[in-house]
């Protein structure tokens, strides 16, 4: 459903190969333009407003103009990448719910019967959901999502007893990523949201944070969908164990991915660098969204301009994400959900910012005093 | 253009008399109901997604549930009503824009070239502006928003030398936001949002806040639309010697607003009083709209169950208000522009919480295991 880019085919590439496979894709992430965005504040302080006054959305604004370089913003279409994988850490007893919530869940999304449904239907945003690791038969489509089948594996190994991913795994989770982003660029998507589905993939996320910001893995342990006291101590000792014996270290985020992460989060990380090499702005969700936003960040660091952050979870590892990435959310409802759902809800609030920009009447044309 | 209610006139009415037609309003204001509350938590807890995971969300639906009575919530049409007057404390030199800018903005706002004709357009929200008190000429319908002329006076007296209001202007200025709630609720309107323009009225909106919540001045006094350090110390003078001349105190919420209101922000009471009565949902704005909600809610406690706060604005005065009505605001983009703005961009937010709500499958009609 999804063709091919023109990226080079990962299939047996080595370490070696990988590395510059990454730094090809690191290339094509130009920083986002400083001279538009002046254009844009220029644009800014000509509106009927008091300068400044309207907060948060002049600095949407701005970065949209930076990303798109233009000042005729458009944020439509709308488009919410849901990858789903399950996780083999899920063995330990780390989740509230059952391995096969995922491909359940997936269902529900085609069906249109989640919360993303009904969120990104408010947004103006279509769905696509991609099983990229599901561990349990997805294809059904229900017409409510686009399902797209890309898996990788039916989920990843135990990151207690092995690497989650080989070299070659986590390389066609992020080309499935990039074909995402491509074909997205192509549909003239103009705003990307980040979406997961995954049993156990606040574990990866965690020591995927741990790994990437150095912080302690019991300082970015949370409860992701709701454990108890035990199974939050467990889920912590796991994290601890599996960052350590990968010997997971900030200076190299692709093992990281590898080792701790999830196809999910390495396909999210690919939507990222391909979605910022394209130009379109992102929009993250929560913890384990942020998580493949950290990775793409830290192997391309002018990517962080192409972020906006939906929202803030509730998960005590997502501030230290958004914290490590210089980013304010939009939104704060305590939302702890996932599958792109703070992303879909600030979607509007983007939509909103840049169409003041595009739509206010200068003090001149309205004939508007200014400040005395 | 809006039909008069059948709500008692009010012209010639004595202080007594207004009692009894303030009185007659609270009495219409009826609780928001527990039982449906309840019943909506039930549903909220079948759906598919872990037991409160969509956080704030499942408040406002089912804050929603409570207002309409009913599980099948909608919140369109929406509609933001622009209350616009002009003030008489400008003449102490409280603000930085000249007063003629109140006038000139109304015809921005009639015109579509104003911040609000933006956002409520993103929203899906339509803007009526209310000339309810404008020291200028307004009759000027441009086509984008409804004009409405209701004014009681060319704006209000200076407050450091008399009543803002009379009682009677006060009650005429109530009846205009009264007038505005029947009419919505005529028209089907679902969710309200308070709007305001008028130049000099965050010192209005201080001394009512001040008036209502017992808190000092200084501490409910800020910078409006920009003023510089002067400027604000003037201000906060200003407030304290108007406070005090007129013995205002929190037992008095009538007294407050006819002596150191406004008459967008009477009108606006009117709104909130009329929307509670007619049971639709009320989404405030900054600290001016918020003033008016305040009032209502002293005269009418039961009123805050029909409030949502929008958003919270940087005036410090504005979370001693909410924090006053117990309300948490649904975004934190550090606006101060006013008009209705915040009220807009928190609609799509309410609008989004609903859809969710009515929209999601369960856990048993997805086929989705719950928690283990």
């Amino acid at each position: 459903m999804v063709k091919g880019s023109n990226v080079m085919t990962t299939n047996g590439v080595t370490a070696a190969r990988t590395r510059v496979f990454v730094s090809e894709l690191v290339a094509r992430v130009r920083p986002v333009s400083d001279h538009w965005r002046r254009e844009g504040a220029l644009r800014l302080d000509r509106l009927t407003k008091p300068p400044g006054s309207l907060g948060g959305l002049e600095e949407i604004a701005l970065r949209c103009c930076a990303i798109q370089e233009t000042l005729d913003l458009t944020t439509s279409p709308r488009r919410i990448l849901v990858c789903a994988g399950d996780h083999g850490v899920v063995a330990e007893g780390v989740s509230a719910y059952p391995k096969a919530v995922t491909a359940q869940m997936v269902a529900n999304i085609t069906s249109g019967g989640a919360a993303i449904n009904a969120l990104a239907a408010a947004a103006g945003a279509d769905v696509w959901i991609v099983d990229v690791g599901v561990d349990g038969p997805t294809a059904v489509d229900g017409g409510h999502a686009r399902l797209v089948s890309r898996r990788v594996r039916n989920g990843t190994r135990n990151m207690l007893e092995e690497a989650a991913m080989s070299e070659v795994e986590m390389l066609d989770a992020l080309q499935v990523g990039l074909d995402l982003s491509a074909q997205a660029a192509a549909d003239g998507v103009r705003l990307v949201g980040l979406g997961e589905m995954g049993i156990g993939n606040t574990t990866a996320a965690s020591a995927v944070t741990a790994g990437v910001t150095g912080r302690p893995p019991a300082r970015v342990t949370g409860r992701g969908t709701g454990v108890d006291d035990g199974t939050l101590a467990r889920k912590v000792a796991v994290v601890e164990r599996a960052v350590a014996a990968h010997g997971c270290v900030p200076g190299a985020p692709l093992d990281v991915l590898r080792t701790v992460g999830g196809l999910e989060i390495a396909a999210l990380c690919g939507v990222c660098l391909g979605a910022a090499a394209h130009r379109l702005a992102i929009v993250t969700d929560g913890f384990v969204a942020t998580s493949a936003a950290l990775i793409a960040a830290a192997l391309a660091p002018s990517l962080v301009g192409y972020l906006f952050a939906g929202h803030l979870s509730p998960e005590p590892g997502h501030a230290v994400q958004l914290e490590h990435l210089g980013l304010r959310p939009l939104l704060n409802l305590n939302m702890r959900l996932g599958e792109g759902t703070g992303a879909a809800l600030a979607m509007p609030v983007i939509g909103a910012a840049a169409l003041a920009f595009t739509s206010m009447a200068t003090f001149d044309s309205a004939g508007v005093s200014g400040q005395a």
